[in-house]
């Protein structure tokens, strides 16, 4: 294991995050709200660690897949850990291990809380909360590949791969760092346009800047203890949807717009099917709830906010979708578990996988049936080679595994099985609001430190797709000899 | 596909099926229950369908694996319905659905009831119902072939296969027809020792053939609305305990202890497993529950059975587990995933796939960690080919689209979310009682007809592995010109 090279990239991310910290600095400034000196202090500790650890580049420049997956999973942790000390520091979130959950929350575009009453935090804070989703939404390493010169090494691909969502990484441009210049560009630009369209609304301007982060990251953190039921006219709500829907999409489908291929972009089969599912999903909702709005208009609004924001897995919400029928609640938990699509800033397994799934099944269906022909499966036109085939499978097992051991710990509070099945799934996922107990209208500052913890875990093991974190935590990766 | 060897193996069902009534005839002529007509009527109605069809052989033998899996989905349905006439028949229960819901319960060993009074059936009617899941238990294509002088044709090699529960068919003798008889024998020689244990602590003949017939099956069907708490000592419940676990093991080490081969015997990794998965289950669960008991004996005592009753899916109970403690409830929830060993009578998805899972993923992080390493997957010592494993895959993946679309049609009903989740996963795994409103004291029959007829699909894919039940319902299978 080349320890210098992961400490080397630390070190910029903890420079990086110092500079992340200039926005709530400057909300801080414009508000008066007196916390600048918590985001002061770590900026400086930031800066100190970062600098010892990045002024002298590392010799030995050897980079494998495994210090790809260590790395990714180490520096999570620690931009979380840095991220909450503004909170504890300035006595907002007084607890570290709270801190830490709602840090870890934000970062993996998770948006699940602990806070009773988020309007009782402080501007900066709250435009910190909120900023942890955009930073996190791309991911803060394919960001450091975008902007350094770290030329050399086979540490790019690696990395990206790493932190990436999704079975396989499309490389949009023969370089990594362009790809990652163009994903992060393309986030920008659409980022800006909801911002925009927020304020032709009427959104206040700090209030459009954090819903927008919150969209494009699909985390979640709203800024009102009643997330975006608080912005109660249809435009808003719908401008939110829309966009919720949009940063779900494979971000390939923007970058061939871009190219005007727009042939390959309307085929991407990944996208169709995410828009199908939605749609469906969208439609029997609207149907099951039909008599609980006023006007058949307003459950099609309602339910397409709450599909939009559960499969691309953001976690808003404009009612408390636990009161609907269970056949809604149903499909709401499943989507929770299909999630967006593949290279997008959602969350979930991903529709691609899914995908992938159901193709698996119907050929071994069809060679049990027809045992001599051979079919091969097929993905976007791609053949799947059985090395992709192998580690979706694996990824399916080990998350339900872990499904279930997270469970298991979580029902030690207690708690019914719907709160302690929900939490875990809506952590996992980087939803953010479960049902019951964890509920849109809910909280998870009553869980444990330990469930806590777990589902922390969770969180980041969902974000960077599970392998990162069992990694990071395996005995073998550290073994001597290797 | 060759319809008519289908019919042929059909007929003979039928044949068998109305020799197996002869029991509940002699119980109903014993205890002079007025109830022997209805069964009359059926065996006469499946003597001549089956003289009919059986009298002459077909000529054309051609029989591949999609005949198998065709012939087996299809016998187990034509055995659920002729099974429910005599309950249709006589009115104990009027409704089709309820009686065709309650027969393929029984076969599948589910022990899953739509009854609020068990005690109400007559006691001809009682043993039937128990005595479906003793058939059902070790199949009764396989007892087909263990009688029948059928020679030629490749069908049971295919037959075995699809009706056997567990990942790969073990032959233990060279002729599959020696290895059928061999586990009838074993089978039959548990079910008396059982009995006689039973007899010996005092219960009655009639309640220790259908306690017997239950635990074989793993089915759980009792005949007293409180189940096995109704046999209130520490003897009868511990013997159903014992006997439960046993019938849980792969049968595989029943045939080595015969042989004496003791130490192949011993080594068996799945059984081992099993067995450790029951030690710590119940040492969890009775220190959970330690203060709901007036010992700790008696906590160990309720935990060992309800944990032997769960793992193995056969379902009775002594306690209403719905009130333990959060973490008991969701070790029970986990156990009946997990299910009893391949080659065994239970359900669920079996402990020797789980070990292949957990395997695989270990495989995986140790292929990601150390590219360069080729490590081969083994289990019970033998390699595992990429056949299985893909097979082991693709089952993983259909059993859990299967539950979400099970999941799914049932919350229909607006039941809670624990009544719909636990309902479908106490029938796909053949257990019988789930938790909440389908709990250890509670019943099926107030869900609707659609969820019904749904759980009895999952009933019958659980039992038979899924693969026969999608095959049976896949257009592809029916398709002209294969």
């Amino acid at each position: 294991m080349n320890i210098k090279i992961i400490f080397y990239f630390l070190g910029w991310v903890l420079n990086i995050e110092a500079l992340l910290m200039l926005l709530p600095c400057a909300v801080s400034l414009i508000y008066g709200d007196g916390q600048l000196y918590a985001f002061l202090i770590v900026m400086a500790v930031c800066a100190v660690i970062g600098w010892l650890t990045t002024h002298k580049r590392p010799e030995n420049t050897v980079f494998f897949a495994k210090e790809g997956f260590v790395a990714v999973a180490l520096i999570w942790i620690v931009l979380s850990f840095f991220g909450a000390l503004p909170f504890c520091i300035s006595s907002e979130i007084p607890s570290m291990v709270d801190a830490m959950f709602e840090t870890i929350s934000g970062f993996t575009t998770t948006g699940a809380s602990i806070l009773n009453n988020v309007e009782g935090l402080s501007p900066s804070m709250l435009m910190w909360r909120s900023f942890t989703h955009w930073v996190g939404g791309m991911g803060v390493l394919v960001f450091i590949l975008a902007i350094l010169p770290l030329a050399g090494g086979g540490y790019a691909m690696h990395i990206m791969r790493a932190e990436s969502p999704g079975p396989s990484v499309g490389k949009l441009a023969p370089k990594v760092k362009d790809t990652a210049k163009i994903l992060y560009m393309i986030y920008l630009g659409m980022t800006l346009a909801e911002m925009i369209f927020l304020l032709l609304g009427g959104m206040p301007l700090f209030d459009s800047l954090a819903t927008s982060f919150g969209t494009a990251g699909t985390g979640g953190f709203g800024i009102k203890n009643n997330s975006i039921a608080f912005y109660d006219t249809y435009y808003l709500q719908g401008v939110v949807t829309v966009f919720m829907i949009l940063f779900g999409v494979n971000f390939n489908v923007y970058y061939l717009l871009l190219m005007r291929r727009f042939k390959d972009a309307f085929s991407c089969e990944e996208a169709r099917t995410y828009l199908a599912i939605i749609l469906c999903s969208v439609l029997l909702i609207t149907f099951n709830i039909r008599g609980a709005f006023g006007s058949l208009f307003a459950a099609f609004h309602h339910a397409a906010f709450q599909v939009g924001s559960i499969i691309t897995t953001t976690g808003f919400s404009t009612v408390d979708f636990d009161t609907w029928p269970q056949l809604s609640k149903t499909i709401l938990v499943g989507l929770m578990f299909v999630g967006a699509c593949a290279g997008s800033t959602g969350g979930g397994m991903k529709v691609s996988r899914i995908l992938i799934w159901l193709k698996s099944v119907k050929s071994e269906l069809s060679a049990l049936i027809h045992p001599r022909s051979v079919k091969v499966l097929k993905l976007e036109n791609k053949a799947l080679d059985s090395g992709v085939m192998r580690s979706v499978n694996n990824y399916f097992i080990a998350y339900f595994f872990i499904f279930a051991a997270s469970v298991l710990i979580v029902s030690l509070d207690n708690f019914d099985f719907t709160t302690t099945f929900t939490a875990v799934a809506a952590t996992f996922n980087n939803i953010g609001p479960g049902l019951a107990g964890v509920g849109p209208m809910c909280n998870f500052s009553q869980l444990s430190v330990l469930s806590k913890l777990v589902l922390m875990f969770d969180m980041l093991a969902g974000r960077l797709e599970i392998f990162p974190m069992l990694i990071l935590f395996s005995p073998s990766t550290w073994r001597k000899g290797w």
